[in-house]
């Protein structure tokens, strides 16, 4: 129902089983990244009566990101560096099924920047993938935990880890690449399920040959790039040590057989030593599936000078916008703006604030007829290129873990809005100048982070119309919300906070209808599945992340965890490390008396 | 009420507060040791509508042991190794208040000979009581965490380490000490609360002056014992290295103003090295609590050939036994005889087997007139002294951790019948000569565990009679019960199985009534308490401890861990490690209209 009934695809396994709202089958539960489920057992009316109903500690301290998936009888559960993968029997409480535990040199976790993270794993194939720290792509046998085949994505020694999930999209697993804070450059890579050969791999920069870019066909608002985009837009080599990874959420289209994504910033973070637009770091790209040739891109930050990744999420969802259909991708951008684009043709429709603190930029310029169209109005004040090295800019809203990070939003197609977990943080930012050396941080700033001026809270859970640019309501909380949204055809929206809530609101007024503390800060993704005529919901905790790594790394000057330490601090008062699934459900007494359809 | 009403002590701030069942305010609820609840919100009727209110992982893994306290709105959680120390808001859903986080030599862990278990925490005037790893004994402001004093109990150096729960009576904390695999020579240490200045130390073995032992008024089955008896039972000078470690549950009876414990096994575990009865090892002990001086002691397990260490909990309770009122004293030892004692006197009453499966001896003689009276009459073929050093002996039951560890059992006025979590476990055991280095382990036999013949449960929860020395009922469970059981006036027995379950069952019949799965296994105690008008119960879960130290500690040959990595090889097919803490209550539409009284 995604994207329309009786169009018929070449056969793709994934895209049959994610129409089956009782499994859980992808990282975000779908192609499009809708991370909606029609299950509707649990309602508005009943979700106080929700309770866990079991609990599984994987056995593994610091962040936990990402959510299980659910197939039939068999949950699929990860964890943070080792990277272990269980599989839980269903019918009994999560009795280990088979556990793969992966032997990975540990000086990959030194070059992991923002914690020992991993997000999920894929399914395809009748086979379980899983992106190990250490960059190896690893396919184990869904039955039996099994090594079936494995492929070596990337050089851990210069920096280069896996944190991201895998996705795969029909006949491939596509996996992206961290280290921006290495000086990697990123890209990403489509491997054929069936036997790990690599099918194609596209750089963020660099040659069109690496790029995969026709200077001629690919667009950029509406126009062809141009030859070498992603060389001539840097100075000299710079582009080679230039970042642009890709360790986000990616999103497929089926009809358009196009894979979406975004690349990270720039490297370093000091953007004197980088002049130019740095393309095609902090871009929107639309990808073949097939060949990796791309269709069109978007740079949502040229130049950055705040860090602002631009791998957050596409979402994939078909909305009205000023009295036409479109096929829209929306995306909630670190740099604070929430962009809906035509996913078609790349088309810029929408480029609004979602936090109302955002103040590096006044806006992005609209007018296509404008030299600056589809560019960020950058406030002097707040440019720390401006400013120049070895001055502290200060007071810059969003902080560089932005205005939102990795947590991945939900689209509700009952409300028509978008429900997106965010960070309302700001920053001071020092650059300086730094030199490169492969395997070492590459970094060159330092940064203190805090709330807005005048206000306590380092977050908010908000209802947006991606069609107009618009808060429709928005919830404070105490610290960022660090962990992914679900929504469900119960009216519900579900997500976790980073002192461990796990939290339901209404829909439509973002009115709090439950909470339960779980053991630790959550980071992961909320997720529903239902087993034996039974909706459940399931959320990893264990407190971590780059918001977290002060606990989880055991960091305590403010400066340090590029910042956040400082920001984050009081997260102590309230939580400690653990990997712990808990998994929900109504108690029997609370069911409705005839059962859902679903 | 479980002294009598009406009898005055000198003030005894602690056994005041015990009163109150709505706080628990000892590591087992009280003086007595009897783990009974005289809350009875959740009831045999409603405790299957039981569900988690709120969770809190602890931030460690490996075994976590022991229960919290609570005394009012705080509650005071442990942790193993490192042995940190949180103060919980239960206003708040378990914010923390303060957390205390000492600083200790990690070469402790290595001599920690079954996993790096704390039993929990201790509160007396004004303070909270933590006796770490490394044998510092300290007490902490209640309100701020800040250090009052603190005191060196020991020398981890030589293999000496703390994992008991100190043990508060009237003005003294009680602490022990752990390391019999390493010949570290037990005793029992007096603090005065106030300060930390030593009142009186008493040791296992030794001369009188040593053992606080007085040969013509300390008596043993009546008889007094005679000068020297903890020296001249032993060979030369083996009683230094001998053993007979305190690392178990305390017990405390203000009318008689005497302090009951058992000792350990005698070192080394091969007993061929250590001729003689090895005196006071293996003894349950009543001491004065002013003076220590000891009014009786009885050996269960002299000359101990299989490790049946006596440290296991001494409950005191009043029973009437063949028509007379008794105060007794009952403990069920690892040699898997459940004793009960007269505690006045130490008359021993009835001495049967509490599991079938013990076959290391048929009996305990119990003619007064036997030159063996009180000894357990031992099977030659399960003797590994008399089939000699180098010599397997198999099939010996129970297995060297017994019938029962270090688990509490509770007692239940209501029903006058103990609830006790028991082992079910063989071995076989091959003693080897074995010569003593401080500081290295010093155990010489090599085991290896399994259940009974033609049997797999290797546990049972048992409900016992002790005025008769009956099973009344018994449910079988996979794994050994490795966990503390509560009783409450709710007709409910709570305990923690291996897997991870909290389990409810009826007192009188032993039926399953709730059963939920913690994050990890529990090889913690189950407690309960009221807090703003709702009981809840609670219990930590992080599986470890002998039973768990395959998974604990990451061995897989089978007879690693002294045999227990074999016998509990099948545990990690159902959990993993992880110190979480959950808090169950009753919905409010669960509960009674009518409020109870407590
Ligand atoms: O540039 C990179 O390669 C890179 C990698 C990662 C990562 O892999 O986790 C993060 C970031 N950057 C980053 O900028 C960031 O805010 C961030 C947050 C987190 C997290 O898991 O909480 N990871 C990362
Ligand atoms: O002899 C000793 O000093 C000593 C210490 C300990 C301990 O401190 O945990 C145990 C034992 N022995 C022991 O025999 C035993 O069965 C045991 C089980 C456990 C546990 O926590 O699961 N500890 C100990």
């Amino acid at each position: 129902a995604l994207f329309g009934a009786g169009v018929a695809y070449a056969a793709d396994e994934l895209l049959e089983l994610q129409k089956n709202p009782k499994d859980w089958v992808a990282p975000t539960g779908d192609y499009a990244n809708l991370r909606y489920s029609k299950l509707k057992q649990i309602t508005t009316e009943n979700v106080g009566k929700l309770a866990p109903v079991w609990s599984f500690s994987t056995g593994v301290l610091r962040g936990h990101e990402g959510a299980p998936l659910v197939l039939g009888d068999v949950m699929y559960l990860h964890t943070p560096f080792p990277n272990i993968v269980y599989a839980l029997d269903l019918n009994n409480d999560g009795k280990i099924i088979w556990k793969y535990e992966p032997k990975q040199d540990p000086s990959v976790v030194p070059v992991m920047c923002c914690d020992t993270v991993n997000r999920g794993l894929a399914y395809g194939d009748g086979k379980i993938f899983l992106a190990q720290a250490d960059t190896t792509l690893v396919a184990l046998d869904a039955k039996t935990g099994k090594l079936v085949w494995s492929v070596k994505n990337g050089d851990p020694s210069k920096g280069a880890t896996s944190t991201a999930a895998p996705h795969v999209f029909k006949d491939k697993v596509f996996v992206g690449i961290a280290g921006g804070e290495f000086g990697v450059r990123g890209s990403i890579t489509a491997y054929n399920i069936k036997d790990g050969s690599l099918a194609w791999r596209g750089y963020s920069m660099g040659p069109d040959s690496d790029t995969l870019i026709d200077g001629e066909k690919t667009t950029h608002l509406g126009k062809p790039v141009g030859k070498d985009s992603g060389l001539n837009t840097w100075e000299g080599d710079q582009w080679q040590i230039g970042g642009g990874t890709t360790w986000g959420w990616y999103s497929y289209d089926p009809e358009l057989n196009l894979v979406y994504y975004g690349s990270g910033n720039p490297s370093t973070w000091n953007p004197s030593q980088r002049p130019g637009d740095n393309r095609w770091s902090m871009t929107l790209w639309a990808r073949d599936l097939d060949k990796g040739t791309v269709k069109w891109v978007y740079q949502m930050t040229p130049h950055d000078e705040w860090d602002y990744d631009g791998i957050n999420e596409t979402i994939l969802a078909d909305q009205t916008i000023g009295g036409q259909a479109r096929k829209t991708l929306v995306h909630f951008d670190r740099n604070g703006f929430g962009y809906t684009l035509d996913r078609v043709t790349g088309e810029l429709l929408v480029a609004e604030k979602y936090d109302p603190a955002v103040n590096w930029a006044t806006k992005v310029d609209m007018d296509k007829s404008s030299p600056t169209y589809g560019r960020p109005q950058v406030v002097a004040k707040y440019s720390t290129q401006q400013n120049g090295e070895d001055v502290n800019t200060k007071g810059v809203c969003p902080a560089a873990l932005g205005s939102k990070d990795m947590q991945p939003a939900s689209f509700s197609p009952d409300t028509g809005l978008f429900y997106v977990p965010t960070n309302h943080v700001c920053m001071d930012y020092e650059p300086f100048r730094v030199s490169y050396t492969a395997g070492q941080p590459y970094v060159g700033a330092t940064l203190e982070m805090f709330p807005p001026a005048g206000e306590t809270n380092m977050g908010n859970f908000i209802a947006w119309d991606a069609r107009v640019g618009k808060i429709v309501w928005s919830n404070k909380e105490q610290f960022s919300v660090w962990s992914g949204a679900v929504t469900t055809a119960g009216g519900i929206a579900f997500y976790g906070t980073l002192e461990g809530y796990l939290k339901a609101v209404d829909l439509k007024t973002g009115k709090e209808l439950y909470k339960y503390k779980t053991p630790s800060g959550i980071i992961g993704n909320v997720m529903t599945y239902q087993h034996k005529g039974k909706q459940h919901v399931a959320v990893l905790s264990g407190v971590g992340g780059w918001a977290g790594i002060g606990l989880a790394a055991g960091l305590s000057k403010s400066n340090e965890g590029l910042g956040a330490v400082g920001g984050y601090k009081a997260l102590s008062d309230y939580t400690a490390l653990g990997g712990v699934l808990t998994v929900f459900a109504l108690p029997d007494s609370a069911l409705p008396i005839i059962a859902p359809a679903n």
